[in-house]
């Protein structure tokens, strides 16, 4: 017995999860867990339901697929590992994080490889055995580096991109070759800061929370759907320069649980809002 | 057009929520929210919907039942604002609050009656046109003060009793008479400490959580299935009195909570677990 | 014995707790909490030191004002409750908690007034026999409409106003009448939505925690140092105005609890942090 | 200039920081944080201090010791890393996260070993190039096994042990070999639940938070003073599987954040409490 998950994301009308389970029900699936949501402002229809099957369950797709009004998608694929290739910086915290729940726990992450615009980071990589890929910025234009990147990361095929405190920006271009496929984790404060040195505007500011945001990448820059969040507290003790070592913990975690979510098939984006089953 | 809720509890089978969801849909039924949820451990089925009717669906409960394996429950209601008793002792914080949300907010409680075994409470209950008695416990036994809270709150009727720190121990034969319909707000720690003087072995064994549970009342004491918790930290400034004070904000807001959560009836009890839609 | 708190904000220099520790021990001070922190960045020094006393310690102040560098400030007061007034508008959640909380259990603060632009809150006022003004920001300017606040407050003398989610901006010219004597409740989000129907675009967003941020008035609108700040989760399954729900009961207990520190003093502004002892 | 940390220890009484800070002051020390704290329920007095000096200053310890009443004790040390071992048995993601954090960021251990009862972490270990060594407990008495597991710890003389989920108790001899000098992670529930498979009871009673505690490890199992503690949110839909895995991300967070607190010297222990200066 296998067992797999279908995603269905369609316009919403009456009488939907009965014809869908009624699909599922006749072709013998055995139902492990079903979640649903309309989103009542959009009158949209969300569903991810996971089944074990004795066969593979090919024509499950189109069977439903006619049920279902115009503009509707559905998706089946087997759970288990999804594979991934993470893009960082210097920063050691997220990407060391991922690669230990990668080789040492039950987390649905191939780590195919690793490309830096620094070596910073390359013994921490070497070191679990993963390809490591130096891809530099320096005198060049982004563009270039950019296309490099692109062909580094194309030889791996990966399912999803995740950048584990990758500090370029990427272009409209970049993204648009990884369609709600790149994954990113941004500090994050109340208030939001704009601007350079966000943890020094922070510190100036006297907040209270630190925090950081799990969030799809789309063109606009640090703007996409939000998969996950979470805030710890500082006090006036903190510098600015505490408050980003603060920081740094709720970043790793926020980010493996976006990203465990993600490779799950927990998440449905709709316009910019994300409709998470967890 | 009504608002209703349906929930079932259920043996599990395969095709349940096709099953149901066919009923609703011959019956016209427009459905606003819906959860379902299987326990696989007890292979039971659980499943909470809003409906939209434009005329009572008093036929769907009988239609779907005939559907259900032996051992289900069914139950239908209208939303909107159910009927409660608070018992309460001394402490105002948690009976406040639920007085101000009941008479200024949006929350689904009318509240019929306070009753006391202190005059305490007696000023601030009146404040807001609430019926307030007070049910001494002196010089008599536990048997014959109960005796008189329950023909006290037998007049009234209520659909649940709120223990909004009523500090005396119920008998099993008051529980039984609201079997599943009384909700407790209890301190709780990270270790949790028995016997007396809770807050002042918290204080001398330095926790740095304090938080509280609301909870269903069974039997036994302080044990029933869990409806919501949260917590607050202290540090080692703390006294055992703020301590005790910090409980008190954390305290009041989950009660509040638990409640909104047991009216809107988004809770099913199976045994000791609790599922919770919301 | 009577206790005071005694407060001060200097330019650093070597050997400040020495010598301030020294006088108090000289005029037979029992020290009963004392917090001390250097803010390194701005070589600032500040220092709060709660003491019982047999007698009023007023020559305390000349005697350590006369070792301080020139730049700092002393301020000596007993402990106990302060006068406050209350801006609100319509909505009753923290202004009812702040009610409750004067009246009923040990919170520091008298209420002298509420006063409103609108006359929603009335009866919840009076019912706790605290005065309520309706002043209608109506067919009028704003300087007109807060000139006569402003009357209506000068005549309670207050020393610290509070708005309980009053829906209107203060001009420069009223925050300098109480300066550093505003507190404000504002609604938080990661990341911040400016502009209007914050909730709205929180919503839109997929926002998954929704704070609130309790912080004094200054000129610049919603930036002023920031004393409290709390969040609470949310899902997808939440509406804009679900949302907005949530947020209430962080702010409320936000709002309370940046009061209590503000009403004991163990706050300190300095451009625009705040060193809170607490 | 190098920074050192002093750390003070005694019993309450007037004049204590006056005469403390005059001692530092007169030795030309340059104040950069002081913490202190009074205990007033136990009348003990505690003070952390950090201070940079040109050159060692070893007589401030008698200095000061001379001022202080008896039962008073005064430690002094220069900041940085500590030298700490390890005990750990099969999971990987405390000891994991220890390593990352102390081989690639800037955290205040070195790690001279890691003992097992197990071989499972070895690979982990290994890859970080520490040594570890393999105890195992199979066909011994534990009076032996905890010999060795001493023997082998005495080799390297750390000033901390930690048991980074070491699922063995520890004998009283053992623990008055390194007394309050022993670290330890346990996972936390509200309420708690004695005995065996404690996720498993938490998920029967429907529990809502799962949380860890960092603690000392003194005589009586798992009731050492408390450093730190933190909870995450589960729901209904979690399984006692998945709620064991919400712990651990927990556990690795809450283990390097006490052993950040005591590497750093910013404890104090006194009977079951702690005095934390963070």
């Amino acid at each position: 017995m296998k067992t797999y998950v279908i995603r269905i994301d369609a316009p919403d009308k009456p009488g939907l999860v009965h014809a869908i389970t009624g699909v599922l029900f006749r072709h013998g699936a055995n139902i492990v867990s079903n979640h649903e949501f309309v989103d009542t402002d959009k009158r949209r229809f969300f569903m991810r339901t996971a089944f074990e099957c004795t066969q593979p369950p090919h024509d499950v797709v189109p069977a439903i697929q006619a049920l279902l009004p115009e503009g509707a998608s559905v998706g089946l694929a087997p759970t288990g590992k999804r594979d991934i290739v993470i893009l960082a910086t210097k920063e050691p915290h997220c990407l060391g994080d991922l690669l230990l729940r990668a080789t040492y726990e039950a987390f649905p992450a191939n780590i195919l490889a690793v490309i830096s615009n620094h070596d910073t980071l390359a013994p921490l990589v070497r070191q679990f055995n993963v390809p490591f890929h130096h891809v530099s910025h320096l005198e060049r234009d982004r563009a270039d580096h950019e296309r490099e990147i692109l062909d580094c990361v194309a030889q791996y095929q990966p399912e999803y991109l995740v950048l584990a405190k990758y500090m370029r920006v990427l272009s409209p271009g970049f993204v648009a070759r990884y369609p709600s496929r790149i994954l990113n984790i941004h500090h994050s404060f109340l208030p939001a800061f704009m601007g350079a040195q966000p943890y020094r505007q922070a510190f100036e500011r006297g907040v209270k929370l630190i925090g950081a945001t799990g969030h799809m990448v789309t063109d606009e820059l640090d703007t996409g759907p939000i998969i996950a969040q979470s805030v710890v507290p500082v006090d006036h003790t903190a510098t600015a320069i505490s408050m980003a070592q603060s920081g740094r913990d709720v970043e790793k975690v926020v980010l493996a649980k976006a990203l465990k979510l993600l490779l799950e098939e927990r998440i449905f984006l709709h316009q910019h809002r994300t409709i998470i089953f967890d």
